[in-house]
């Protein structure tokens, strides 16, 4: 999407190089980050220079490209691999996009591995901005047909980011967004700030700010009031993994404003692209739950008064915390989940109508 | 309740002058403020010195003590509580003490309304001690009967801060929690750090931590995962304003832990101290929701690594915030709410069978 007006995507190929958005210095600073070999891809991932998990997933492409072209051989591209997913453990996209990298080169003579992998790394992040688009397209309809039956701006709440700055463009659950401010529905976006690692306040609400989209920030405990008192028309968020039966894991609190969609009557919408989803999972019991460090809930960094970004802490000293990275939506609470391929019901039936290669 | 064992209370009288712990300061300092007029107990009540229902209605009454001693005239009462009821739209404690406080001065000659102040704002500070002890016992009752029934400790989850610091002693919510562990009874709180002002993760953790209590620290956003894993007793929260049918007003988010505590089996109390009972309001759709700043979201303070307390922006520059400071939980999500008379349901019956005078 556009910053100040200039289309950018988050990741992009250099020769025998990769470079991305600093996720972690935004909303302060703008800094492309290069990244030279595949430590430096499995780094950006666990420390979240890049996060989402599309962006996830063409990050370990390009990270299986760099390895290709430093040794291809089996052993090293098995390595590789493996790096790659120790990084986070709940995305499904991380592993999906290993397994394909792998599918696609282990068959090549070692001397044409290092080419394709560049090649099939970037047929991934073509894929990903044509599946995005789809999302956007689908649900753009969902916006148009709430903003047919009432005046002023629809109004969306989204929780953490599932926009570009999560996928290689367009986003997930911003997609619809930002297709429906293109086709000039008035439109505008309540920002979960999403605590403890504050990717609403910090990444949805940049991106939305620098493509013009109207918005504003709230307290991850604000979205049931604002339910309460009519100002939500629907909810759209991302996955990190949804399971066969459409129970969706997504950002930690992702559960909570369903539970109160449901409660007001408010519709509750998943942006899954297809690689998103994982018929292997019977259900969302299944999906492991990555525990953070219980800094990110204790200390917080942000711009000082005199333009330094500084690392604060927030509780006593010494103090004991926990950080779920992820929570489970059962599928009896998601309206429905926007594909590329069209909106389903969240259930075994409605993803396998849409996929029915895959069951 | 204890500092490193010395029994504390949140607000104490000098000689013509009130001291409290100034509790925008925690948990980093422990600062006593003194409060010398009526405007240094309005400014406290204002910018948050002190807060939380019961201890803005124990300074209101030592912030009319103050005004008398100043002027004890008719004019001058009456312009003091307008303007202590200026301060907080929300809690209902700020308008019973001020109704309190001039039902018993004004039909007293002027000249004994001052010391008749000072005397009063110490019997409603006793009364609130009581009324928490009481509550502390019948709440203790609750957490014992499900210690009986598991093994290890109870895990309770509170949001905001309803602890002693939020009262004159003993607290609210947390009062059950102090009898428990005064009672042997094994318990572990985890603490929710109540975005935007971190009430949890600042005094809760605090007052927890100084009085020796098991805890942990997390994001607003954990909680229902923590209770959809078992992990989740009973909750117990405050209230700044219950309605006669049962709807409860208490900080922000605490309208999405009870939904989430209603899907889980999981019992929802709330804390209830007879003056924060309005027989008045019908129900809790009539409450007024205090609409604070919106720097609130978009900055925070905490401590550098220098052990400086530093205010830090987290959005963009110029970021537009929205900051509604509670919600309303319909009574049908409350298990029950914990007075200082017992614990009853949370309906018209319930608390008119409890408060039979004030119905």
């Amino acid at each position: 999407m556009n910053i100040d007006g200039n289309p950018t995507r988050t990741i992009w190929p250099l020769e025998n190089a990769v470079e991305i958005i600093d996720q972690t210095r935004l909303p302060h600073e703008f800094v492309v980050h290069r990244l030279a070999s595949l430590e430096d891809a499995a780094e950006a991932i666990r420390v979240m220079r890049v996060r989402g998990a599309p962006l996830i997933g063409a990050t370990v492409a390009y990270g299986l490209a760099l390895a290709a072209s430093r040794d291809a051989g089996d052993d090293a591209l098995h390595a590789a691999g493996d790096t790659l997913i120790a990084t986070r453990p709940t995305a499904v996209n991380l592993q999906w996009a290993v397994r394909r990298m792998l599918a696609r080169l282990l068959p090549l003579p070692v001397a044409q591995r290092a080419a394709a992998a560049w090649c099939e790394a970037a047929v991934i992040c073509e894929e990903d901005v044509a599946q995005n688009q789809a999302i956007g397209r689908h649900g753009a309809n969902l916006i148009q047909a709430i903003a047919n039956r009432k005046p002023g701006p629809v109004n969306l709440l989204t929780h953490c980011n599932a926009g570009w700055l999560a996928a290689v463009d367009w986003g997930t659950a911003l997609a619809p967004v930002y297709a429906a401010v293109a086709a000039g529905i008035p439109l505008h976006v309540w920002v979960d700030e999403t605590r403890p690692r504050n990717q609403g306040a910090s990444l949805t609400a940049w991106e939305l700010a620098k493509h013009g989209v109207a918005h504003t920030v709230i307290a991850d405990n604000a979205g049931g009031h604002l339910m309460q008192h009519g100002r939500v028309d629907l909810c759209i968020v991302g996955t990190d993994r949804t399971a066969a039966n459409g129970d969706v894991c997504n950002k930690i609190g992702t559960y909570l404003k369903a539970l109160a969609a449901q409660d007001n009557g408010v519709p509750f919408y998943v942006a899954a692209p297809g690689p998103s989803i994982d018929f292997a999972l019977a259900s969302g019991r299944e999906i492991p739950i990555e525990e953070r460090s219980a800094e990110e809930v204790t200390h917080l960094s942000g711009l000082d008064g005199e333009g330094r970004i500084v690392k604060v802490r927030l509780t006593p000293e010494g103090c004991p915390a926990a950080n779920p990275a992820f929570d489970v939506t059962p599928a009896r609470l998601v309206t429905g989940i926007i594909t590329e391929r069209g909106v389903c019901a969240a259930s075994r039936e409605g993803l396998a109508a849409l996929y029915p290669e895959r069951v």
